[in-house]
């Protein structure tokens, strides 16, 4: 079973990872890897951070000839762009909505050079998992794809970007909403009651920093229905198969999944470092997507 | 740490769990045990179902004299209203929104004799688990608080009763929200990334049957929120403890606790069981209530 | 993968256990399961325990006509001979050699009418779930067999008999050594580290009372040999596949399966209960033979 | 919880670990690691390889100043001795009683280049982590120590060094027994059942590469012992607290510790590699001592 570990402070030596189960025999597909990398690096709007990452991947075992041989993949990213004396000043102090606080009292120390663990680039390893077991997921017809849905209630590219203009400007950050979804999911994946394929999907997602919201298929709107609106009809085709009239189950039915397209929402709080000029993101999301995608592909891959 | 470990199919001969990691020297409180099963079995509103369920709970293991042993605590509760020939037709069918198709394409098996384990009525051991993880709670000033928020978007006991009603007369069935609280809780419980307080809680949550979509603290409203806005900031006491100005975050930061109100929202569908007289409930929230509250005592006790 | 929680003290209420990710479709065969508890409860040798129990399995969920689910199957032994007064005296003393001490050590707190969890008849549930794991395994052509080797030193049965009978009349006890083997192994079982075939059976066999030693292959006779004694030659058969010329491995290379005979041993120490007439065992290995045999049972069935 | 994730093939780019759960504030003694790591390369004796490993660990993550900050802590070492010309002949063949067999069937791949997973250098990352959680244990009085107890049957040092030169020159290897001792032990530490004391140890043990045996407290002798023998007596002091007047149980019962010495033995069977000159050693013992330390420390660490 493949199962992840990760490793590193944002302005530590290096972030990485130990992916392990992954099946033996595989390609690794290197150019993939770097573009996927490259989307959280940059994600597309103009908005977005001018920090340079050249987030370069060192992949330390588990690979011959860029086979995978069965045995844990470890790799790793350096961090070449700490500049510890940036942070110099916070190291007496708790930045509002961080996790300065929240780690100083679980563990009585913290890297005050930075976000340390609770430092996005903690999502580099997850990425670096995500594109092997997109890898392995495409060859059996899985697909994922995650989108920005809405920055700050704003849903027309137009009126985002005029949005992230204005927030850059005031120094301020704000919220969004991706969607997420899987095709080509077989049937029966996930468990009954423990492992229901939406609680590990959520327990993933909720990984990421500053996400606040998890709904699948219909989601929150659920909530308002009824059940004669709600039910997903099914009919039985002339070959045993079976067709489902909608899918406001979002896929899952019983914690087990279906055979439709499994879809999602995730809601993101806006940045909590604002005031700061253009060092730091205005919002979250464009870098996010891939994120959730990997998050995604890393719960399937495990649950095959 | 403590485990839960549960079984059974609602139909079968009984639903039980084993709880291992328990403290020893806890005097178990029987009484209270057999509320939260009291809670879980009726709800509090009228429009409940009228099925009778005498929720005995036998324990086989784990105690002396009601007093913990630290060993695991194994507990049962028989299934005395299991009457499969009300079930026998939907032997070869299967149940819009249930999951019965699901169950099916995972096993080539399954208990046609009711939900089997995707009745609500397996949640019945994470109550009984809940209500001994409550106790521990409370001991270290802990208490968790569940209530429905809304029911079909209505928020008014008045129109919720109307809505039910008109649900139960047209044989419909209606969904809702229930919003979690936990207080009492240190600075400092959760994990920096893999088992963040909030995954952990959010998967717990979505292990019950119906639940569609989890948020907590401000949660998707966030989405549409700047950081100036979403912003918690604090000041320092002079005694060198931490206050908190707002808490948009609901209480973690980073995946840790911040010592500050734990809260919540969770959304249900509506019962997909429709058009089938008074045996079955109108709507799962009050009911369900008392298994929110469990998902998230054994959460907390897990992570102390 | 298949898992087991067991639980109940040996004067409790009763013992059973959760047995999680058994394959669907199996027929359970009950008469099987109830053989394999008659081999614990009365061993072969006319000098065991007077003791009567009748060890009755009730199945609580998992199966449907006897056949499993794919879901939990719980189950249950009552506990029918408990009779906490012929143990009173033990209330407020530490019995030598026993797990009286450690456990009051470890939880403050101690189930004083019996071995608590200590007791060989927790061994129960192991032997339950080993038989349907023996079922599961026996559909691959894989068959476990294990067997008294030696007892007190003696080999022969003869000799065995008599030094039973002399243990009995002087009220004392003694140790033993048990041969097992598993053959109809595929090669590949097992994880190159951390979950080496052999250290899971190591840990498996290690949970039994009274076991103190754990070989395989030549063992402890290995660490006189030289290389050129100890391994295992080869020779590629025509058709590619591999023929070893010996087997002082015991079947397995690098922690992993080489389609060989496994074979170890499995040193108990005589159980510490002595001076107390009839009541109690003489020596455990005849009772043991069915619960070595289980626990390898399990570990195999988990590796799969 | 202490927990280690290791990766690594002998001749690819590094060996290494993470190793989580490891208590924030502690100072890394990077000179006490090198120590160890020393003992791995060179062992004691003057038979020993002659190859040179120059093993430098780099900290990628979890310490601030060598201080940890309760995050993971991950390692390397990178192989930089790795001539995989060497192996060249081995791409083709399956050398006796090695894993290139086991490791072909499992995954249908293996690097060729050296023992891959199975090499004993891999150990090396157990080793870095076992002092880690050494210094840990140092802090509580605990101390473990292991040495060599025979190599070949022989147990005085003349005479084992005879026979290593006689192997030697007959390219031969020889096994031997290494005895494990730990003291300071807290009564209380270990699980009633399935994660018994020793049971945990017995695993990490059979982790090691050529370990075919291992026993604790009397082991096999024991099978051959009269209860009235083998039972620890014990007094109970004026104080209340409890003195054992021996220790044929080797400081545990019922799977938990009582606060007596641990002891045990672990029996290896002789390095497979043979008649190759002096690049490889001719007896594991005095290089495998530090590793029995490390995987016993590292248990122990857990169970806190």
């Amino acid at each position: 079973m493949i199962k992840l570990t990760t490793f590193g402070e944002s302005h530590g030596v290096a972030v990485g990872g130990v992916m392990e189960g992954c099946p033996s025999g595989l390609k690794i597909d290197r150019k993939f890897i770097a573009d996927e990398l490259a989307r959280r690096a940059t994600g597309k709007t103009s908005s977005e951070s001018q920090r340079r990452e050249s987030d370069e991947v060192e992949f330390l075992s588990g690979l011959l000839d860029d086979v995978t041989l069965g045995t844990p993949i470890a790799f790793l990213v350096r961090n070449t762009d700490a500049r510890p004396e940036d942070y110099e000043a916070l190291k007496n102090t708790f930045r509002p909505s961080h996790a300065d606080y929240t780690y100083q009292a679980k563990y009585g120390i913290r890297d005050w050079r930075g976000g340390g663990r609770a430092s996005a680039r903690t999502m580099l390893p997850y990425v670096v998992a995500g594109a092997i077991a997109k890898q392995i997921l495409k060859q059996q017809g899985i697909e994922i794809h995650a989108e920005v849905k809405s920055i700050g209630g704003e849903t027309e590219p137009a009126k985002i970007e005029a949005l992230l203009m204005k927030c850059r400007s005031a120094g301020d950050s704000v919220g969004g909403i991706v969607h997420g979804s899987i095709t080509g999911l077989p049937a029966g994946l996930g468990e009954p009651l423990d492992d229901k394929f939406q609680a590990c999907l959520a327990k993933a997602i909720f990984t990421i920093p500053a996400v606040k919201g998890f709904e699948y298929g219909d989601g929150f709107a659920m909530a308002s229905m009824k059940g004669s609106e709600a039910n997903d009809q099914m009919v039985m085709n002339d070959d045993g198969s079976v067709k489902f009239l909608s899918n406001h189950s979002g896929g899952i039915q019983g914690g087990i999944t279906n055979g439709e397209e499994v879809f999602f929402h995730v809601a993101f709080k806006p940045i909590p470092t604002i005031g700061h000029g253009n060092r730091h993101d205005v919002c979250a999301l464009p870098r996010a997507v891939v994120i959730v995608e990997a998050m995604a592909a890393l719960v399937i891959a495990r649950s095959l």
